[in-house]
């Protein structure tokens, strides 16, 4: 800043010793912290990452080491920049600050799964910072909660206070939807969106990736399904290439990927590049050329979906798979009079959800048989009672009253579920939003303990009606910070959304600084403005 | 694109020859326009821009000259690409396209203002287009109109029907509002949205420079001002040299900038930077160490406001000059006994409209002398009747049936009106609010053919409480252009929101190939979508 470069050192060192109140809190925040007014200068000349001896990572480990290089540029923003740190390093010979890693398990080429340990413990110390975790995964999050203490006064010095933190999350899984079909996002926009939820400690990302309007998935197994069926058949597709990328990107950041290959509805775009795959809709006795959810009457549908999931389970590690499942009309199969034969003859009668019920369930034992384990969304339960134990629900529907009575039910029926209702933050309104997704509490449903401990966690969803890559970033970000901390930190001490609101305003502007164009909660300023041109 | 590129001769004359039945819109809707199915082929090595031998305005013609380099560019956006042009220039011999341009009038350095005339008359035809207007803001709505012809069919090869066009603007003043107090915005970003309300053809840019959160406006006079008022004293601030470029930017392209500098409320961040010009309140027959509006009581403070407004006047050269005079809270002069003793000296009474009148027609006066035209936001005229005639009174507050009756009032008094409560587009909702805005219709308000002659258009305000750089743009595009539709259009052909949709889909489509970061109506895509990196 032009009127500091010429202080005078006694002046500077006045400034440096000086011990600002307000230190830089963490976003979430961890379960435990202990911060002393005591602070440390750091520069970025004689700061390291290292490994302890006892580590189970050691130099090598590719999970880590990327972290450290990335790391080490958010904590020290102005790295490049020069005159300034200069400036500091011609006054003050620095002393050396060496945050030293420790992890109990290796795994450092591994891929995140619902039972990764997160936890970490991380000790701030005069020229050192310890941090230990049981998995790479931990030592990812305790990285970003250290990057998160260092801060820098008004004459750009980097400090990081006397710390000690206890943390872990709440919820085992914290995910983030996109939808990729309504309007195609471009690769940057995902790689970009996993950036900022690493920063946010999410870590699934739910790749809602096809649905009516596009399907800009490159099949290897069915190309016509993008190439017919996509946007644009070159330019608005993912290609095998692409989503390797992606998944990548999140598995360096300890973020897990969960495709959604919704069915039997939401399938419009399928039918483009796989005939006979959606149920032809009829007027009258004729077909009336428009076509309804997926045929679940012929023996081929089951085989398409079959080759479809094996590609998938291929393509995608993780050990979930989004089966959808949800809002399936009826009027179509009701018209189609192969269909009403079919119900006859399966002894369905008139009920149609159970023909959803058969299709679903075909579904799901395919991907049982692929060892993946099934998230369906809530109408699936709604429907059919005899869902496999270890299928997801995750619960997208109604009031809290609503989904407090669905979390219930689905609970005591034994059923693990996802909480997203509440967060479907593609839906804005004017002013401080996020304070309604901070007020989510999502165990708070009548049920016994176990029951509540079946709550495995929620999801953030931006669904993609009116939100492409030119308002993803403002629209996601800060608000979806509020359901980050809801997942990760203690309730007890995260209930009051006017003590979190000087924390948020702070990490927001952490996001600017980091590139990610968060939105602003109020009226104010950064200290470094968002300033793309 | 790759697929085409391989495409044989023969294939490509077919392509070239084949009439598109959906030719290119033109937002907002021209007044009169008859389009042919016959087009022409265009190509940027032979395309050029002249003026006709009897215009006013000639090569050197600087307004004109710049405005032929800048839609030279938006007409063929993938010039500086190369090999797809060079496709067509092997093959195909593009036959001389010339635009030629006539002006009536003088000013190719003009400034614009309330009288500027904006109408022009279009003419497409083989080998040529004919642009006639009265002046170079005509000229430059008639180019913007023309550049909106121009489309690409999926080779990329560049189109215009034949087609005329003649046009001007239902009203003449056709503002937007940015607020760059209670969050600074960047240069670049001010100087985007010029270019954007170009495109839309609004002419009018209401800078709302400062407010009660900071004082960014650096003031030749009161330089402390902004070094104690904004929120960084070298960051967050506009140089004398930052207004220039605004205004410079803004004239090129027939856009106004009037400036609001709003008192006696909102001037909490002029305190800080210019003592003794807010009123003290008191707590009992204490000062509480705040402070209310401006000290009305005080000679100090009319010094402080004419040395002001004079350089105001300077700097900027639009005749209208916004004072504001909004949301006046009396509290704080209620509580200041010096204030009381003046009200009584002055027999006001008890009644504080008195006074805050008192202090708006000391400005009035001020701005008059200055020969500018004053606004004022509709709370003068609702504390006060005896406004100066010329004055003209802005419109913010209340529901239809509110603002039409203020319409009513204000008009029957014979002030002039600018409408912008129904276009306060920083309020946002979920889904396709734009159909609010397309619906306003700004002089169904009970009165006289006169009285309707008197609204002289609206404004399109993006106050910025939750606004800054990061979500400008894609809050302002494309939702800010049914309201640009609404003052420019006739409203009899424009009432149909679901028969301007398509074209307000391919217009954000322009807008985004020409940079703006306008955000998606709807479920779909654009051919070439936003792809910042």
């Amino acid at each position: 800043m032009a009127h500091s470069s010429s202080l005078p050192l006694t002046f500077l060192l006045i400034l440096v010793c000086h011990i600002v109140e307000q230190v830089n809190g963490v976003w979430p925040l961890p379960q435990q912290r202990d911060v002393s007014a005591d602070r440390y200068i750091l520069s970025p000349k004689s700061f390291s990452f290292t490994y302890e001896k006892d580590s189970a990572a050691q130099s090598g480990c590719f999970i880590l080491d990327a972290a450290f290089k990335r790391y080490f540029s958010i904590i020290f923003p102005d790295f490049n920049d020069g005159p300034a740190l200069r400036r500091y390093h011609v006054w003050l010979e620095p002393e050396p600050f060496i945050v030293s890693v420790s992890v109990k398990t290796r795994g450092c080429d591994g891929y995140p799964d619902e039972d990764s340990d997160e936890s970490y413990n991380l000790s701030v110390s005069e020229g050192q910072a310890v941090l230990t975790s049981v998995s790479v995964w931990g030592a990812l999050r305790g990285l970003e909660s250290l990057s998160q203490l260092v801060y820098q006064d008004d004459d750009d010095a980097y400090f990081i206070n006397k710390t000690e933190i206890v943390d872990f999350p709440r919820f085992a899984f914290r995910g983030l939807l996109l939808d990729t079909s309504r309007h195609y996002l471009p690769l940057h926009a995902i790689l970009k969106t996993l950036d900022a939820m690493a920063y946010s400690k999410f870590n699934v990302f739910h790749w809602h990736i096809v649905d009516d309007p596009s399907f800009p998935y490159q099949s290897r197994t069915f190309p016509d399904l993008s190439n017919k069926g996509a946007f644009h058949p070159f330019t608005h597709i993912y290609t095998q290439s692409d989503v390797m990328r992606v998944i990548e990107h999140a598995r360096m950041r300890g973020i897990r990927v969960v495709p959604e290959f919704d069915s039997p509805g939401h399938t419009q775009s399928w039918g483009r590049g796989q005939p006979d795959l959606l149920t032809p809709c009829y007027k009258g006795s004729t077909p009336s050329g428009s076509f309804g959810p997926v045929n679940p009457i012929l023996d081929t549908t089951y085989k398409f979906m079959e080759h479809l999931f094996k590609e998938v389970k291929s393509v995608f590690p993780d050990s979930y798979v989004h089966i959808g499942g949800d809002e399936v009309s009826f009027s179509c199969w009701q018209s189609n009079p192969d269909v009403r034969t079919f119900m006859e003859n399966m002894g369905f009668g008139k009920d149609f959800t159970k023909l959803e019920s058969f299709y679903m369930e075909s579904i799901m034992n395919m991907t049982a048989a692929l060892n993946k384990t099934s998230i369906v969304w809530q109408d699936v339960f709604d429907y059919h009672e005899r869902i496999p134990q270890d299928t997801v629900l995750e619960i997208w529907k109604g009031t809290t009253e609503k989904y407090y009575a669905e979390m219930s039910r689905m609970t005591k029926a034994g059923h693990r579920v996802l909480l997203s209702a509440p967060w479907y933050i593609n839906h804005i309104s004017y002013g401080q939003d996020w304070r309604d997704s901070y007020a989510v509490r999502p165990q708070n449903f009548s049920g016994t303990e176990e029951q509540k401990k079946l709550v495995i966690g929620g999801e953030v969803a931006m669904w993609g009606e009116y939100v492409d890559a030119t308002n993803l970033n403002p629209r996601l970000w800060p608000r979806a910070c509020a359901a980050a901390e809801r997942l990760w930190s203690n309730e007890e001490k995260t209930l009051d959304a006017d003590l979190a609101f000087p924390r948020l305003e702070e990490f927001r502007c952490k996001l600017l600084r980091r590139g990610i164009q968060a939105e602003p909660l109020f009226v104010g300023h950064c200290k470094h403005e968002y300033n793309d041109l």
